[in-house]
């Protein structure tokens, strides 16, 4: 990592969950935000740097509440869903209460990390959020290094970046990440790909329409 | 994956050992040979494809022996440096004897499965060799979806497709999955890419060398 961060820092993509202040003047309202997240850690997975914009769930979440769980995934498909569009827990997401932070855990993900905030920068549009790490547990194994799983990865990054790099360039990198998917991937990484398309298509109708 | 295989497999890159086999007529010469390899596996990893070349060390191994082990890394310039030349047994790769084939594990893998050779197609240059798992273990988590990783690892088989490709495309797509390394890895992922481009020029110069 460049600096202010240590040379042994890293980038690591996964879900967050975070759950909204309680209202302090009527009902309790303590609702799931679930977002794709990616902090920056230590080796050691203690310290996570978030880099959340104000206008994030996220962001008003963990400075509400001081507390989060972040989720070491190797589920591609649901990243890319999550990127694009909202997620919700059911049976294809089941979830559990975490126990040292209040929280939920997602109970399909390799291992999540229950983190308490440390300390909030928020005079900037994107801000800065530290927190570390109050609780830890591995429920399986992640599955490896997968180029279509990474595939699906960057498609989805590039397509949240949509606004600023314009369709064309979008659907011209899924067209070339598909080889390594019709190479490397199960049907998920496929229809992961056909959904990201179908998202970026819908934009470029959308942009066209407005023009 | 596209058929023969069922939609539900996936190729992960990974790192194999194997022994040579032992010599009948002569001492025991059995040697450790260490290569990078990215087999088919089934959702349960009890499956394993492989498709080495003839002139692999690693199909000799296997098909001499009917024994190996496949590990899960998420070291990506171990992985490089297997790739585009030689890397050994030491202090910065430890190994332990595996129990369940004759063979050698990699102590810093975050797994292993040890494998039984069950069928060798070789009458094309490229072979088809199917294994099955006697044995796994996890040693350690396996550290996510960090974007660095998987770019030195698509740079490293671009390296060794260089003869295929020309080496100016490989630059090039080094210098752009720099950008990545840049924004989301460590100083580890900053000396493989230093390592592969150093190895691609150096094939380009002598590729100049010989017109």
């Amino acid at each position: 990592m460049k600096p202010p961060y240590p040379p042994d820092w890293m980038i690591i993509e996964g879900m967050m969950t975070t759950m909204s202040p309680l209202a302090t003047d009527g009902p309790t309202d303590h609702r799931l935000n679930i977002a794709p997240m990616g902090p920056v850690v230590d080796p050691t997975f203690h310290h996570f740097v978030f880099r959340p914009f104000k206008t994030s769930t996220t962001y008003r979440n963990l400075k509400g509440t001081g507390e989060g769980v972040f989720h070491i995934m190797d589920d591609a498909l649901l990243i890319a869903r999550a990127a694009v569009g909202t997620v919700a827990p059911g049976p294809d997401m089941p979830i559990m209460p975490s126990h040292r932070v209040r929280g939920v855990v997602l109970a399909n993900a390799c291992r999540y990390y229950e983190l308490k905030v440390t300390g909030v920068e928020d005079h900037e549009e994107r801000t800065t959020i530290r927190a570390v790490a109050v609780g830890r547990e591995t429920l399986r194994d992640f599955v490896g290094f997968n180029r279509a799983r990474h595939a699906v990865l960057e498609a989805a990054i590039m397509a949240t970046r949509l606004h600023l790099t314009g369709a064309a360039a979008v659907l011209a990198e899924i067209t070339r990440l598909r080889v390594i998917v019709d190479k490397t991937g199960t049907d998920a990484e496929h229809l992961a790909m056909d959904e990201l398309q179908k998202y970026v298509e819908a934009h470029s109708k959308r942009a066209g329409d407005e023009k």
